[in-house]
């Protein structure tokens, strides 16, 4: 499969190319508004993999190319971008494209973060509701610190929640995720559960900062 | 310490009953609107207790008598009573007094269950609203599955996320609930924070639906 991580030069982007490249033989297609900056990436991420002397399979496009070419289409881009990004490349999505958001939103204050949703309810239902029609969107990746991801010494041991209304997408995202080492995806129901999905981010944030030992935290259920 | 279990005869009441008197030193006053039912529990706890060979420090009272006699009252009732129980007790709760919410906001669809606070924010954030100035509120113990709380057998092996605004009183709490065998207690930091905590529990019901596997599941951070 070629799995295309637009925004791929960021920090979630950056951490699910390299477990996708390392622990699967899944293409891994780099996607940036800038190809140059899609390439730079892609050469920082085959020398961290072949450091480790992993195979490294990833290419760097500009966004809509990189979408043109993929199976599995992950929007890792800031949430205010996510409904912009998905319009971007919209004309290359069809109903063989699976199209997944792990973007959330949320406010801080002095306090910590909050979860900040917009009026549809979350950001994975933006993003359905910006999306074509025929495309299926499926939200996972959303509460993974992006540093213990990005570090491949971190063996994770954590859990991803997958939520959406096509099950056969669904399907394919949870195999996906599953097939990251150390991460294990639940299927959590439709997109109309995505809010309590999105709510664990700011949530994992809040307990990294007021417990001195818990530093870039997941979560796991049992 | 003595800690009320307001609501103490229904199944997070119970769960905590159990907890409270197995692992720890404190003694434990079940309260119920109806005193009858409060003596009722207790039996059932202390057979319980006895026939595993643990020592049983449990009595049972009307609430506002168990909230009078408490250091520690847990309002371990439903969330539309946690309001007008605060108020049933308000008289005899003063700063000495810390009182516990683990009351969480959910209403259901066909989809699953789906956080539902009110409009102060949080459930823990109302209780604070009606509780009297003086009398520190401390959000905790609302992810934990009943009856895997109730189940003695089952190690836990599960966090609960404590959120207050008076910092003694929530390290009173957070050392209360570390006590629990196979329970750790994390700071969330202010009430604030409450609603990120709260929506885990309609997560994690909506988890046990869609997964085969996980029963009366509950979460760890790491």
């Amino acid at each position: 499969m070629r799995i295309a991580l637009l925004g791929g030069t960021g920090d979630i982007g950056q951490g699910l190319a390299l477990r996708f490249a390392r622990d699967t033989d899944h293409e891994v297609l780099i996607g940036s508004r800038d190809p140059e900056k899609a390439r730079d990436a892609v050469e920082r991420y085959e020398a961290e993999l072949e450091g480790r002397g992993a195979d490294a399979n990833i290419k760097g496009f500009v966004n809509e190319m990189a979408a043109d070419r993929a199976d599995v289409v992950v929007l890792s881009v800031p949430p205010y971008y996510a409904g912009d990004t998905v319009e971007a490349v919209e004309d290359v999505l069809d109903e063989e494209t699976i199209l997944v958001t792990p973007a959330v939103g949320m406010q801080g204050d002095e306090d910590g973060l909050h979860y900040h949703p917009p009026s549809v309810g979350s950001v994975t239902q933006l993003v359905a509701q910006r999306a074509p029609d025929e495309v299926p969107v499926v939200g996972a990746f959303h509460n993974l610190a992006a540093d213990a991801l990005s570090n491949l010494d971190d063996e994770l041991e954590l859990d991803t929640l997958v939520v959406g209304d096509d099950a056969d997408a669904k399907r394919t995202v949870l195999n996906l995720a599953n097939e990251i080492e150390g991460l294990r995806a639940l299927d959590v129901g439709p997109l109309a559960n995505a809010a309590e999905v999105e709510s664990v981010t700011p949530l994992v944030i809040n307990i990294a900062r007021y417990n001195e030992d818990l530093h870039d935290v997941g979560v796991q259920f049992h």
